[in-house]
């Protein structure tokens, strides 16, 4: 019953799930990516997202509407103010207020319910444990825990003919090794959107945690960054 | 900063949620609930969630709409016809048609998204093992896997302060169990909604499988069933 060659990527039309895109392609998967309005600040990266599975040949490209407004907690949802020019790598057991109470969570929930019905086992989510704002639910312990649970919670488990597999192929790396892993890959990252807080134009902010993690992913990788900033500004 | 007195209740406007909400209460926790409007057929089960709600004494009702006929898969999202006066327990491995793919996964994983934000560790969902549909994401294996899987998915689970509970007290209850505990309790069962294909009035149509169920748990419990039905016939 299970369609192996497919596989369904969860697209923020950032960086880091491009790179998975491209890598999932690479390894000879055929595309479906899945994007989510859930109430964030802008629809840029959605835009973004949209541009990315066309350059990519995704097969289908859903957007879901899962407004995660009325819950709130977050400065990503709430008319909270996102913080500028703070210091990326949170110390332990901080998170930011950037942080969207078990996102991941509802997102691969929502992969999983697509991926059962288009009976695809691969599904791939582009977290990242090493250059990252901080988040829970981007450790692998949460990863492995939610691959469990998927595979109790279907039809399929019941059935027994499919086993679903959450690849995090960006888990170790650092942004600068995706940057570089990428471009290799052929990604044009000028067509994704990173920045929490853009401008009404949709150009990068520049001082968002996301930003910051971005410029210096580039540096790093000694690469070119091809973002379009607010200010000419160099970190 | 975990609030123990205060619990999630996912609640339906049906016979089990509002039977569990009534057990949380008795068991002393402020009640706050949780209703969908994800694209079923109808909307009778949320104007009777809210009755519910108020008739509880419910702290906050939240009613989320988390549109899942984008992803489809189910005869209470597709246009699909609801099968009526089939066997109601299915044969093993036989999933009916009303299963909608990783529904409870995603309503739980908003539940803990909510409970993340109220500082609430308990919460309640009405799952039954016994007299159920077949569904996978009703089973006791599940639901402790994704009990697991929140206790590392939240901001709670890394500064370690707070551990989620989801409880299921009518997990191995029968109907005529859940309907004779609910009637001790002092429900009046006129105010739920069971049925998944009602008349546009919102008369039950006493023959899909959720009307069967709850039919059968009525008489099982020798108690009279306050359930409007289109047709007076009996099972």
């Amino acid at each position: 019953m299970s369609n192996k060659q497919n596989a369904i990527i969860l697209s923020s039309g950032g960086l880091d799930s491009t790179t998975v895109m491209a890598m999932a392609k690479q390894q000879g998967f055929t595309l479906y990516s899945l994007s989510f309005f859930y109430g964030q600040r802008h629809r840029f990266e959605l835009i973004a997202a949209e541009k990315i599975a066309r350059a990519m040949g995704v097969i289908k490209h859903l957007v879901l509407d899962v407004d995660l407004r009325p819950i709130g907690g977050s400065a990503l949802t709430d008319d909270i103010a996102v913080p500028k020019e703070q210091p990326v790598k949170p110390k332990k057991n901080d998170i930011p207020i950037t942080y969207v109470p078990a996102r991941n969570t509802i997102f691969l929930s929502y992969a999983l319910a697509w991926a059962e019905v288009l009976s695809v086992s691969d599904i791939f989510i582009g977290v990242n444990a090493v250059d990252y704002s901080g988040y829970p639910d981007c450790r692998p312990e949460f990863i492995a825990a939610f691959e469990a649970m998927a595979n109790l919670a279907t039809k399929a488990a019941v059935s027994g003919n499919m086993t679903f597999t959450i690849h995090t192929p960006l888990l170790s790396l650092s942004k600068a090794e995706i940057i570089t892993q990428g471009t290799a890959l052929g990604i044009d990252y000028a067509m994704t959107h990173s920045c929490y807080d853009p401008s009404p134009q949709g150009l990068a902010c520049g001082a968002c945690d996301s930003c910051c993690l971005r410029k210096q992913g580039f540096m790093d990788a000694k690469l070119p960054d091809p973002t379009h900033y607010v200010t000419e500004s160099k970190p």
